[in-house]
């Protein structure tokens, strides 16, 4: 099949709905009106890799050895030209990543601050994520490079952030939707200016959710839409 | 990574959003508290497949040679262990298909029709599918084979049909919605005890539509619940 698009090679599986979600919105970012206007992906859905936050909070399996798997096998596939990974603790070791492959592969944290609208007066930047981003500082280093001040929830609220993560990846959406809804009005109103939802089951408990909508930056989002650029395919809107 | 579940392999991009959804019906079909009890797949959503309804009723390119070059490079992945295909129309290819790998495809009709509860007196299963389809009597067959009467909507209906699995393919559910919900109205209060949703674009539509929900059978979560049980993984409710 020909395509004058490039094709995505996704490392995905973490967890296995926010990929569906990322391929969604992948989809939802295209201005395209038939199935062939749309981005070619090949997409590795393998959610057998070690938890990612476990490891790096020191108590489980490395995560490595799976993911430069999947990417070595994305990457020797012939049709794909660049990779996404729609998690973002696994953002850990993407530089370790990119060494072990030879396609470039797109950065959630670097594409998500890119789309940050910052006016004098702004608040920090909230930041919503795993134990294992927040202890691998995976937002923070970015943000701080970008000059950008960043607040992330006290112990207490950063344990309801993983409970509503985990309810997500357990398929219980309400009480994620509640506990992740919870904290980020508490960062808000902690006196951030924005929030972004830096884990990729997130979104999906969140993006319903009216009241927060507009102050919520969806990472897993910017990640679909510099994909659709990056593959040539039309943007919904522009950059 | 090692699985203890085997993985799929998932020839889609007919379209994007079929495909997205038909993953994301695999995970809300499989009974798991953590990503790791999730079943591993491996997908091709490379949309520029030529159209099939274009080319089953005279007047495209042939979709085979593209359908064919997926399946090969899927079978060929040592991880990979059987194949599934969410397009119903793609099934037209089905036993050429199956012939050209030597690894198993499921079938989107033949797990549709297995999961119809059929009762005395209940009346034919009404059909909305593409023109494809129809004209490829991929349904009709199988349901005859069934001992199962079918229906299919008159001319205009069928114009509406593919006018709403078109408005679905541009983005626009809520057209999509509107045409196929009045389609499958039709063929319920004309004595069908049973809708078949077969495209995989006619469940993004008209699963939230309450009222008729109960009475159309989803071809898509058919084929999701057939690939959670060969991969070995735990069905969310039996089957």
């Amino acid at each position: 099949v020909s395509t004058k698009y490039r094709t995505v090679g996704v490392l995905g599986g973490m967890g296995p709905a926010a990929t569906a979600d990322f391929l969604d919105q992948i989809r939802r970012e295209t201005r395209a009106l038939t199935d062939q206007e749309h981005v070619p992906v090949i997409a590795r859905s393998v959610p057998q890799i070690p938890d990612r936050t476990a490891y790096l909070v020191g108590d489980g399996a490395d995560p490595f050895p799976g993911l430069a798997h999947g990417a070595k096998k994305l990457a020797a596939d012939d049709e794909v030209a660049f990779l996404a990974i729609p998690c973002n603790t696994a953002h850990h070791w993407h530089e370790r990543l990119s060494r072990a492959i030879d396609k470039p592969i797109l950065h959630i944290v670097k594409e998500t601050i890119a789309t940050i609208d910052r006016r004098p007066g702004d608040g920090p930047i909230g930041i919503l994520a795993t134990d294992g981003t927040q202890k691998a500082d995976v937002y923070g280093k970015w943000l701080r490079e970008a000059g950008i001040p960043s607040r992330v929830p006290a112990v207490a609220g950063q344990q309801s952030v993983m409970a509503g993560i985990a309810a997500v990846k357990a398929g219980d959406l309400e009480t994620g939707r509640a506990l992740l809804k919870g904290q980020a009005e508490e960062l808000l109103q902690g006196g951030c200016s924005r929030v972004i939802m830096g884990c990729t089951e997130i979104p999906i408990a969140l993006n319903d959710v009216a009241e927060i909508r507009g102050r919520c930056v969806d990472a897993t989002r910017a990640l679909a839409r510099a994909v659709v650029h990056e593959s040539g395919a039309v943007l919904r809107t522009a950059r």
